[in-house]
Formats: structure tokens, C-alpha cells, sequence
């Protein structure tokens, strides 16, 4: 069967696309690191040794990783591999997509039965360091994306997290943890609120760009 | 008054946001650049002063850049300073979203009196390399939006760049060239199609990651 693969866009193997989907609690997050160094490798090689992915299903390839499970572990890898990618001398960003929901999934892929405390939280907790994010969200299957639109900027500003709109993004900027526990808590709106989201964010550090 | 984002997510200066959006010809690209070197600031600005930006409006922050004009020139712009940051040695990602449509646009902030020939094309036309890339798309204002996906998954595999499907996004590959040439054959695509789309992509050129 041909796969294929939707605007969100996650697998599908039969066009046109009728009987799929899931109804499993999966949620995901595609990402890519990309550290400005020639040490460009031994940095994610690294940060991915001291992750611990044991409560998400995961795959790589040469353009990013995903990770598929219950949406605070999947956030706590992705959270664990950028602390431990950073280096106080290092450029480097992050580009990710956060999703849930797409008509197209499917049940495999991923790990669910996890119920342990989150392995990464407890070695990255005491690590702070300045992020600026810009983030996109996507509320799909719904007229009214704009509404959700608004409660999650409104989210932003009682976060403490200055969001400020540029053309397609919102800008915004803090602490590593309160950025990462912000777009944690956008996804929790967003799963209660549309059928299907997705959040894109693409978060930096140590930047030689000087805004005034 | 508050300046607010859209989920897509252009600017907007109210709430609830009524009587936005622009019936002009406005596409725009943001984007960044992420050369995986120490050298990454001087492929950057060396990047950027090679590329013609002379036929569309542009605006740099610490993250991103954004092109806003008629689509051929943006995107002839990001295909210039790609086509002119890549070095043989250097593996680079580039990171990026066309769109069109939000209903937060304005009349602002753009460039549409262009009527020349693409400025950035002669100079790169002739440079050729393979790319590796990922995209996702987000027909937005439309319950349908995964017949609009399925045409944008058949013109990749007319165009012989051999679509895949991973979560969350399509990984599509070929020569530099050919992928901006989809890339832009999309968003034609989509403006006729729906009223408000997304493009997100990444362009990875000498990924030391060997696939099989």
C-alpha cells in the first residue's frame, strides 16, 4: 500500500484517507538541534547519551528525531535533550513541532504504558540559562483557530514570557524551564480545546545577535 | 494598542481581532539559517550579501528573517541566500515558512511593485547540490484540508522527488533547484486552493548522518 502523508503530516497508507486516525492518548514531537560549532556532532551525540528516551517511542533520521508517548514524557525528552545540549559558548537552536490528533495516525509508534515520574526532570531542573522562542500553533478541524490563538498569547503574558508578534510567529522569551513548561502547557489547552494542533518552535540560545 | 499573533501567526493589533487582513498579493517566508560550523556568523553575512533582498521587504531578529512581497521574488530571495551560504564542507539546515493568507495580515510591511526579472537567479542557477528536506503543510479555513495535502504529496512524486511519509511531516530529496522549485509550485497551489495556508520546511544539506 502506498504511504502517504497528511498536511500535519503523519503516516497514512491508503488514499483516500477513511478508517484511520487514533483514539490512543499519542502525542509528538519531531525536532532537530542544531548546534553552531564545528563540534557540531559530539554536542547532540552527547546530549543524547544523557537522555533518557526509556518513556517514548523514538526514531531518528538525517534531518530529525521524533519522539511518540504520553505527552508529559514526550515533553520531558525533548526538554532533557536541549538542557543537556547546552553549552555556555555554544550557538545553538532547536526547531520542533509538537503534535496531537491528525485524522491520519495511527495506533503504532509509540509507548504508553509509562506511569513512573519523569526520568529527565530531576538531573535538568537545577540548569537555567536565558531562551528566545518564536512559535507558531496550527489549530486544525476548527473555524474558530483564532480564538485559540488568543488564549494562548494571553497564556504567554501571565507566564511572564513577553510575547511579542512578529509576521507568522509570536516571539517570546525566559528561563529555559519556563518556556519549556509554557508549550507544555499550550498542548494541554490545545488537546482539550481542537481535534488536531500543532505547535512549531524553534528555540535559541547564546545568540551573538544583539537586539536592542 | 495590544499587538497580538495569530496562530499562523501574523501580526494583529486587537481583540477580538475584526477588520484585519490584506487583500493584497502578499506571500512571506521567515526563516533561519544554521551553518553547523565555528565560521556560522561569516556564511551568514556572507550569505546575505551576495542575495539581492532588493525586490522584497525584510526584517532580521535575532532568530529569523522574513521576506514579504510577491511570492516569486521571496522566494527567489531564500533561494538565493541558501543557493549562497552553502559550502561543500559545512553541514547546514535551513529552517522555513511560506504563508499567505492569515486573516491577521495587513497591507503593511511588504513590497509589490516588482516587475523585473527574479534578481538572484542568474547568479545561482547554475550551482547545483543535493538536498534533503522535510515539510509540512497547513490548508488553514478548511475542513478538507487532506485532499488538498494528498495533491501536494502527488506533484512531489511528479516531480521525481520521492515523497516519504514520517510523523508529522513529508521528507522529500533532490537537487537544490527542484526542491525550491516544489516548494514554490505549492504555495502556487495553495493560494488558489484554500484562503489562508502554511508551509513549514527544512532544507539539510551534508548531513555527516548515513541513511540505508
Amino acid at each position: 500500500m502506498k504511504t502517504m502523508n497528511c498536511g500535519c503530516g503523519c503516516s497514512r497508507t491508503d488514499l483516500p484517507w477513511e478508517g484511520r486516525g487514533t483514539k490512543l492518548d499519542i502525542s509528538g514531537c519531531r525536532f532537530s538541534l542544531y548546534p553552531m560549532t564545528n563540534d557540531f556532532v559530539s554536542v547532540i551525540l552527547g546530549a543524547l547519551e544523557k537522555t533518557d528516551t526509556s518513556a517514548v517511542w523514538s526514531q531518528s533520521d538525517a534531518l530529525s528525531t521524533v519522539y511518540r508517548g504520553k505527552l508529559s514524557y514526550v515533553a520531558d525528552a525533548v526538554r532533557g535533550i536541549f538542557v543537556h545540549a547546552w553549552r555556555s559558548d555554544v550557538h545553538m537552536a532547536l526547531e520542533g513541532q509538537f503534535s496531537k490528533g491528525c485524522p491520519g495516525d495511527t495506533d503504532g509508534d509509540s509507548l504508553l504504558g509509562r506511569e513512573e515520574p519523569l526520568p529527565n526532570m530531576p538531573g535538568i531542573k537545577d540548569k537555567h540559562f536565558p531562551v528566545l522562542c518564536k512559535l507558531a500553533l496550527y489549530p486544525m478541524s476548527t473555524e474558530n483557530y483564532i480564538d485559540e490563538i488568543a488564549k494562548v498569547w494571553r497564556m504567554a503574558e501571565e507566564a511572564g514570557l513577553n510575547p511579542v508578534s512578529i509576521h507568522y510567529a509570536t516571539r517570546i522569551c525566559g528561563d529555559v524551564h519556563a518556556v519549556f513548561d509554557y508549550l507544555e502547557s499550550v498542548c494541554r489547552l490545545m488537546e482539550q480545546s481542537v481535534p488536531h494542533y500543532i505547535l512549531h518552535f524553534t528555540l535559541s540560545v547564546n545568540s551573538p545577535t544583539n537586539e536592542e
